[in-house]
């Protein structure tokens, strides 16, 4: 057992230190999503031609991802532990509506970038995937708001309801990595066509692109990491004994 | 407090029926991909020819997401709790090496598929996605192997090591998954580029893969929910409180 302590602390990473790298990471992914955009696509536009959907992939990584992913760490942080939860509780809910409202704005992207060419929306496995994200996450907005945000909740739902929000909130996270990887992916295979551009000749924007793709899945995986770490999980203020069990389980 | 236990109470799934959810959906998940590929694409040969390409879909969703699952759901089974560990790890183990040959056999099939093309390899993400996936599980089983299995490694390392292989256990199920989603778009656009069979028009076949597609994202969402439910850890032999901590969090 008191291996089993020292083992333990030997793995204790600070949380705000993992946060700030977590934040830069977040940060490189949108600056990169928007310099393949702007430096290899052609740049930004709301005229319907490719320049319109540009926004898609941008709006997608800055709000489904970073943003998302900002917002599913607050409770993380050791400052909410102690004093009023609302300010923290009114804080989530913005920072996820804030991404929510990105990821309709990347959705309208597309969707008029396809209407404006004639393309059929919603045939790719990638859209399926993606807008079954964007559904779960608008059904987790909007019951986590009438659970936790509004008073009339009784404590049995918000009890019963509160693990599966948590749940669901890693798991849309890893779903809209997912996506926005498959639609990287596509959306090479879709540019890089011709002559001595064509993807499979790795040019610089494939590996640029590829890269970002890779950025994104270490961002999801380390959020989804902090998440699940039982040391960085806020004392469940709700059960007296939850201050014992986590310090048993922290050694 | 009563009211935590009570919600929690209706909270809970009995972890064998679950398991045979899990087990009939990953099969249809190996079915779906067997039929997909001998029904629409031509079936199975090793001539170098796209027939050679098709066991790779195959045995990745076989080995890296479906039999990977089973390996890692072994330890969630009531009666690995008692009695020796070593004739599960020793099925643990097996099973992962099951699904990491498969996985082996599964890139060797793209690979001859490309050389026998002329096709480059390893351009596209889903390949650098795909690969790395494969590199993290080679690390996963050798290091399981000679933490865990192998006499010699001392309890400090197997402490310190065994949530680092948890982690890393779910967290390359979920890169798996989004590989194999990653992989079926793909070729769903290589395959469906023509006349009245376009992707975009939606085949018989799109909607079939792109359904097998959703069904690889909901088992490997569960996969995942499942090693992470509290109540259906083993109790760590290892600690003698953790019966404790198990009873607190499980009300």
């Amino acid at each position: 057992r008191r291996c089993h302590h020292r083992s333990t602390a030997m793995l204790d990473v600070p949380f705000l230190p993992f946060c700030t790298f977590l934040g830069t990471l977040g940060l490189l992914c949108v600056a990169m999503v928007g310099t393949w955009c702007q430096h290899w696509r052609g740049g930004f536009s709301l005229d319907g031609s490719s320049r319109t959907f540009n926004w898609h992939p941008v709006l997608m990584v800055t709000g489904l991802v970073v943003l998302y992913g900002a917002a599913a760490l607050v409770y993380r942080i050791p400052h909410t532990w102690s004093g009023p939860k609302l300010p923290w509780k009114v804080l989530h809910g913005s920072l996820a509506l804030g991404a929510f409202i990105l990821t309709v704005l990347g959705l309208a992207a597309v969707f008029r970038f396809h209407n404006a060419q004639g393309t059929p929306n919603m045939y790719s496995l990638h859209s399926w995937m993606g807008l079954g994200t964007v559904l779960l996450f608008s059904c987790q907005w909007v019951a986590g708001f009438g659970a936790f945000l509004l008073p009339w909740a009784p404590a049995w739902l918000r009890a019963l309801y509160k693990p599966i929000h948590v749940f669901f909130g890693s798991t849309i996270l890893m779903l809209s990595v997912a996506s926005c990887v498959s639609g990287i992916n596509e959306k090479l295979f879709f540019s890089l066509k011709n002559g001595t551009m064509q993807y499979k000749l790795l040019p610089a924007e494939a590996v640029f692109a590829n890269t970002l793709g890779l950025l994104l899945l270490i961002f999801g995986v380390l959020v989804v990491a902090a998440l699940a770490r039982p040391s960085w999980k806020r004392p469940d203020s709700d059960s007296p004994d939850s201050r014992q069990v986590r310090d048993v389980q922290g050694g």
